[in-house]
């Protein structure tokens, strides 16, 4: 099978379950969001994915061929995360340099625009960043390195809206041009929701969810208005959810609406992703 | 003047402006929203009310009483910020009480029971929070603390969308009973829109918009459809900012729109704050 393919993943720590027995194919030329709650597995998968991690059981394969301590493989994939591995006294543009030593078709000149198009000053030291702009140096990493499959893990924390919304334009800019497989794992999923074909939803170690984003919304809708009127629609149906606000209720259903058995003054829309992420993966 | 006034404040650190003559009041029993992009000054602003920092001019008063070095008065205000003020290696529990020592009213008992419904246990340390759970320890503070003034800087970093609900939830639940000034320092600007009243835009070190959401929101409207016919519509206008899309355009206004000489087939809405608020502060 072409692409990314994890079979059977297993990995625990001390007590904890991180991923149980994941199977999973990220395909070529794809945008996904990998959506989880904190602590659901999410940077465990993609340690795994990117080698900095082994897994209990199961293997991770690229194009068939497994991942692990495989240096050819390696170099197709690149992984921004919460740690940075650069050194920390290294200069931006130094790490720029040093990224092409790895990663060949990394584009430095396209990284010094970005920089100052971000305004992130490349004179600046790894480890002098801010929150903010620690992630918008990792972010430019990812969007020059040019390999086929490119995971973001956390690509806007901390990042004000104007550079957020300047990030997912560079991501579908460079997509649009040349296109790659790009796995962005986010907690601002309303916002992502119109930059990803595919959703994998994770929870407690496990997929919940792998379809595309306009299956996924259209499996479910909501129901609001006067709460006596949507509990007497949702009886019987299959509710994932409520809010309550006085006498307001609003409820998400699974399923297609049924119009004819709906109460007067009810208002039905589409379910928002991030609202139906939340009912799904809610305790 | 009752309330926190910032009187002519302003602050430089080397060869930046950080506040330039500041003036501003945060009036009792209100939630503010205030924003401004990575670097324009709102934690400068919120380090100065809270005596962690001094102003190079102008003063900061509490009820008419100048706060610096005013016991009294920083005792009705807490700040939770990126920097966490705790030893490090002291748990959770601990820091619960060590926090009434200085804070009389704050409600240990409650703060427990949030730790539970965020799922943050109190005997980890608090050196060994994840960014997310780092985070919810530090508004389950805020949230317990019962002070008259309130200041969050960036409540939700790291948190997922389920736990950043339940943090507005909480918010708005202590408000209903109990009203208190919350200032909201945030990126995630859609999402607080409901809950903010008021709205405070700073812009390299100063105040550009200081009104409610409402009045502000009232202010813009946006235009959609072909590029040509928005390009007629807008010539002349109050433009503060485009978007293009293949043909298509979005155009952002301030003031009222003008439906006798709007073309055919163009689709007119509100402006949304986070897209009003990139227009304002892209540079």
């Amino acid at each position: 099978m072409s692409g990314i393919e994890l079979r059977g993943v297993s990995k625990r720590f001390k007590d904890v379950t991180a991923l149980d027995n994941v199977t999973l194919n990220f395909e070529e030329n794809k945008i996904y969001g990998l959506l989880g709650r904190n602590g659901a597995g999410k940077s465990t998968m993609l340690n795994i994915i990117s080698n900095r991690l082994f897994p209990d059981e199961g293997e991770v394969l690229l194009d068939g061929q497994p991942v692990r301590e495989n240096d050819m493989a390696q170099g197709q994939i690149f992984l921004i995360s919460e740690k940075t591995l650069y050194p920390e006294k290294m200069k931006i543009k130094e790490a720029f340099k040093w990224t092409q030593e790895f990663y060949p078709d990394f584009d430095v000149e396209k990284a010094r625009s970005l920089a100052e198009e971000f305004g992130l000053s490349d004179k600046k030291k790894v480890d002098s960043l801010s929150t903010g702009y620690e992630t918008i140096f990792k972010v430019i990493l990812a969007l020059c390195v040019n390999v086929p499959y490119v995971f973001f893990d956390e690509p806007v924390l901390g990042l004000d809206a104007n550079h957020r919304e300047l990030f997912y334009k560079h991501l579908l800019t460079k997509y649009g041009e040349d296109p790659f497989t790009a796995v962005i794992s986010t907690h601002l999923i309303e916002e992502v929701s119109n930059v990803i074909e595919e959703i994998v939803i994770i929870k407690r170690g496990k997929i919940i969810y792998n379809e595309s984003r306009d299956e996924l919304l259209g499996k479910g809708y909501t129901v609001s208005g006067n709460a006596g009127r949507v509990d007497s629609y949702i009886k019987g149906r299959d509710v994932i959810g409520t809010d309550s606000l006085g006498g307001l209720k609003t409820a998400y259903l699974l399923g297609r609406p049924d119009r004819g058995s709906m109460p007067e003054g009810l208002e039905l829309t589409g379910m928002d992703l991030q609202k139906l992420f939340i009912q799904l993966t809610n305790e």
